[in-house]
């Protein structure tokens, strides 16, 4: 059935039905004006918002309707990571073309709280809407974070370390395989970017461990690529920055993509986005608080790839020897 | 310019540089992976999202783009205070078609921010994307809440009053004038419902003083319709509603465009739909108390244009001595 078929008030039940009990901290959830929910005492409430619009950040014949749903809460989760939050609550803004099949947004709701459910977040509210164009899939995540334990962009100081968990590239791989295999890998690693571009994993645990052990001065996530990370970060911290080529966690299977093409993996690692991975500005005598806070957090390692430098607004690569300037940040249009 | 031309980086810069500096609540503002704020404390916080899409909701031809951003806080803002709620920050989610002028953007943003300083709620983030449709404009609002002062949709009782503020009807009669008038009203009154529905004005301080007051039991807004709003409580508690068509407050100037019509006002109005007033249930013995509260919130005149019965699921208007079948809401769908 469509949903122009079954109403609104009559597709908001059936996705309140599908949501689990909420916890204590949530006072009035789904089905009133709006929701009320309760913080611990002293902590600060962190807010975020990102959307996910159809044609321009996702292709419903390359993402299933769950993955649309994981990924629209992913890259929230993501951004209340990198400012080191515990995230909480989560509200749901739908935007649905008159012709969206129920079961779709069933799957995308599923999707979603999956993902909720395992990152101790509840979805508390949102909105449906008719939309005469694409589907538009806007969350709001929200967290809470200790006062003193916020990770901020502007923190970095010259001669801070950079670090970057897990490996890049695959995001943006793995969307460019989805396009050209149309879904049917030819090789296990193309598997791994593929998932990635579709369902990113948001680094939940490791940014609050690394706010909490206050291991890192700056942090920001990858969303628009690394090169993109590296200089808000500088910049904001009023540093220039120095990236080691050879030293970027390029992804296996995003490397081998990209050189079976003959593109360059760290040029196409470092524009990236679509990477839900975080970036750290780590003084070195706190490395030893950095290494800890990633193994309690049993989030994948992280790589040192440089070092932000007194140079304000220089931002500089090296690559054999060579430096090169930093190229830009992925922009969205 | 278009913001296709300018791109998203320098386009959040202009929007950056229109927002008025925040208080002492905001820790982080615009510009960081997060924001990150500060509830006082014991408050309990309230979260809700509405988006207005174009062609759903507005129409660039019948409304400037100011009136749109304050339209998309206005709705927020309205049911926070049907929770008894003060608002206190907002997030605002632009998806944009590449064609859309920046100074759109910007006056659309200062609509937004007008109201927001108005009633003490800042613009802490948000989002920007590209939109290969429509234009969508996601607003979320937070505000906080003393912990028992929530006013909720199923607190109401049989016997309860229903009470609702200013008049109703203005908005989707505003609409049908801007529609067929193309925005030249021929008389007083139209000139007042066509700004009723381009720039609506959400009863905060009501909300908060009768939720202050405890001088209701239950609470809801009217952006759906009146019919729909004494339903809704009326189902949430547990009660019927018997409502007297001859005590509804009518906006004169959508009674007289109706009348003209040979369109049924009371019917018109009940169904309704984009009216930000506010609906409550309260015990004929809190009436002081309620008068007082509006009275203290310097707001329209509450009007009682009914009660909450006890014969569940019935739900009555009672026109000439006629008891007919309340009509159904309005569907956005």
């Amino acid at each position: 059935m469509k949903v122009s078929e079954l109403g609104e008030r009559a597709l908001l039940a059936r996705i309140q039905a599908r949501l689990p009990r909420p916890g204590t901290d949530v006072i009035v959830g789904v089905g009133d004006d709006a929701a009320v929910v309760k913080s611990a005492k002293n902590a600060q409430i962190v807010l975020t918002a990102d959307a996910l619009i159809e044609g321009i950040h996702f292709d419903r014949a390359l993402s299933t309707a769950a993955d649309i749903g994981h990924k629209a809460l992913a890259v929230n989760l993501s951004d209340l990571a990198a400012m080191g939050a515990t995230p909480a609550w989560a509200l749901l803004s739908l935007a649905l073309p008159g012709g969206t099949l129920v079961e779709d947004v069933e799957a995308l709701v599923d999707g979603l709280v999956a993902l909720a459910t395992a990152e101790n977040t509840a979805l508390v509210g949102g909105n449906l809407a008719r939309s005469p164009g694409p589907m538009a899939v806007d969350v709001t995540a929200v967290g809470t974070v200790h006062p003193r334990r916020v990770l901020m962009r502007d923190g970095g100081r010259a001669g801070d370390e950079l670090y970057v968990s897990g490996v890049i590239g695959g995001g943006v791989a793995g969307l460019e395989m989805l396009r050209t295999l149309g879904g049917h890998p030819q090789h296990s690693s193309e598997v791994a970017c593929m998932t990635r571009h579709r369902r990113p994993i948001p680094r939940v645990r490791l940014g609050r461990a690394v706010a909490q052990a206050r291991a890192a001065r700056a942090a920001m996530d990858l969303s628009d690529g690394l090169a993109d990370a590296v200089r808000q970060v500088a910049e904001a911290s009023g540093c220039g920055a120095e990236i080691d080529g050879s030293a970027l966690p390029v992804d296996p299977g995003a490397r081998r993509w990209w050189e079976k093409r003959g593109d360059d993996p760290v040029a196409r690692a470092l524009a990236g986005g679509d990477d839900y991975e975080l970036l750290f500005a780590v003084p070195p005598k706190w490395r030893g608080r950095l290494r800890h806070a990633r193994r309690h957090a049993a989030e994948p390692p992280l790589t040192r790839i440089g070092v932000l430098t007194g140079t304000r607004e220089e931002y500089v690569v090296v690559r054999e020897g060579r430096r090169e300037p930093l190229p830009g940040g992925f922009e969205h249009w």
